[in-house]
């Protein structure tokens, strides 16, 4: 039997489209052992829902693993305790992929690198950073080359805090993909990567006020903000009340705010504004993970 | 008098197009006071075509902090003293921009920020990075935002080179940007933004490995390369001869390498290149500098 720690992970962080994940202490916990048929139990966020059969990602993710190194499909008995919720883009999708991978490679003894499990997500994803993320721990930088994930780490400040807005309403990220645009203006292409390159400056030299320009963004956010009710006010509300950065966590629904030390103010300040608008949404501070997926 | 030392840059590094610039050991030195008339004068590097009179960059670029501070236009007395080759993609319009701007604010007493003289000088070359590498030296991250520079600086490792493939001929910047497309596919500008974030990761925290992904490009050099003739053989040898990465440049027509240490195994096989191809070149190893302009 094997059971595995993972994080879950905001993303993009405004400019760094499919680039910046960020693992959050919020946690989804799987235990994973051979058996002789497929069995899934499921406690917590969104356990009615998870797919108990086939079709269940951590099942479908434990299959690459038992594919790569050449195992008969082997039954097997997955539990899950998730504290990740669903469909707002808090990298739940990441984390279950990453569970399974990284279970599966532990059950079947498979000695993987990070490369070759993040190439396997990436796979199954489209996109590596929220599985990075989940997997490493910290501010991971992506780059997709070939196919291949090249991933650096950089270990976030433990004086930061994540202040998140989650509304109740979802979106998918297959929706929030489709309402973006094929082509941009080269113009737009430069604002993000100036801003993308300023970020990594930013976290690695803990250089806080340049955050704010740093998580500026041309290409995904001016699109997805129309999925996520009074975005602008809330951004807006943001900063007038400490937030040293706003911006879209993942493809949304969530509204991520960076404070430094305890986010009270913000969190308030955003629950009050949710309460005005009739916007169901728990406003929670939660700290940056430095820690990756664990196996105990 | 005042006199000014302004040092050239290389800009670009493949990934961050208008983003980063980084200081060249290489030198502009221009003297300047107060004069019944203009008079310019130029030894060294293209000193016979720099012109003379009000179109002189040098001369227009005073006349910037002049309006600025509301100073009726002096006669100028400017003594040129120029090692940067022209059009060669090694900055010298915007070390000439500094020398202006930097040299007039020391004449004229104006105080002035280093934003307020990037400011300035985005104005005179539309682009912020060059500028900026020749103001403060070292690696700039450079952010446009509504017409304000944001710019930050990354000290550079001593034991890293350039190694420059300084063709004869020309290109200017103007055509340089006119090959390129206004727009760019979304994929190709995440391409750029994972690397122009690992570029930033890459020199602070002197993870060399890792910058020959960064300095990979979609949005300039495949379409700039044809500029260059036989750019993809010049690349090919420099890894195959200890570069770390190989670019463009700025907007050519020179080559950049990227060594270690003496950087003269890629000298010499570059060297080799450009006379097996007849193509006249003179191919430098100079240290990148950490110092910006200087007055004495």
């Amino acid at each position: 039997m094997v059971k595995v720690r993972v994080p879950a992970s905001t993303s993009n962080l405004g400019s760094g489209f499919d680039c910046f994940g960020l693992a959050l202490k919020l946690y989804l916990t799987v235990e994973m052992d051979f058996s002789s048929a497929l069995e899934i139990s499921a406690v917590g966020e969104g356990s009615a829902e998870i797919p108990k059969d086939e079709t269940n990602l951590i099942y479908q993710s434990t299959q690459k693993i038992f594919e790569k190194v050449g195992k008969q499909r082997p039954g097997l008995k997955i539990k899950i305790q998730n504290h990740i919720p669903l469909f707002r883009g808090l990298g739940s999708s990441g984390a279950a992929a990453i569970a399974g991978l990284v279970g599966a490679a532990k059950l079947c003894g498979a000695n993987l690198t990070n490369e070759d499990i993040l190439t396997l997500a990436n796979e199954i994803e489209g996109h590596p950073e929220n599985a990075a993320a989940s997997l490493i721990g910290g501010l991971t930088i992506n780059c997709v080359s070939d196919g291949r994930i090249l991933t650096k780490k950089i270990f976030v400040d433990e004086n930061l805090r994540a202040v998140l807005v989650i509304p109740e309403f979802r979106i998918s990220t297959h929706k929030a993909r489709n309402v973006l645009p094929q082509t941009v203006t080269r113009e737009d292409a430069v604002f993000n990567l100036q801003r993308s390159a300023l970020l990594a400056h930013a976290f690695i030299a803990r250089d806080y006020p340049a955050l704010k320009t740093a998580m500026q963004d041309s290409l995904h956010q001016p699109f997805r903000k129309y999925l996520i009710p009074s975005y602008d006010a809330f951004e807006t509300a943001g900063y007038q009340n400490g937030a040293l950065g706003v911006c879209i966590s993942g493809s949304g629904s969530t509204i991520l705010g960076i404070a430094q030390t305890d986010g009270k103010k913000l969190q308030h300040a955003w629950q009050k504004l949710a309460n005005q608008l009739n916007l169901p949404a728990h406003v929670l501070i939660i700290k940056f993970e430095n820690r990756g997926a664990e196996i105990s």
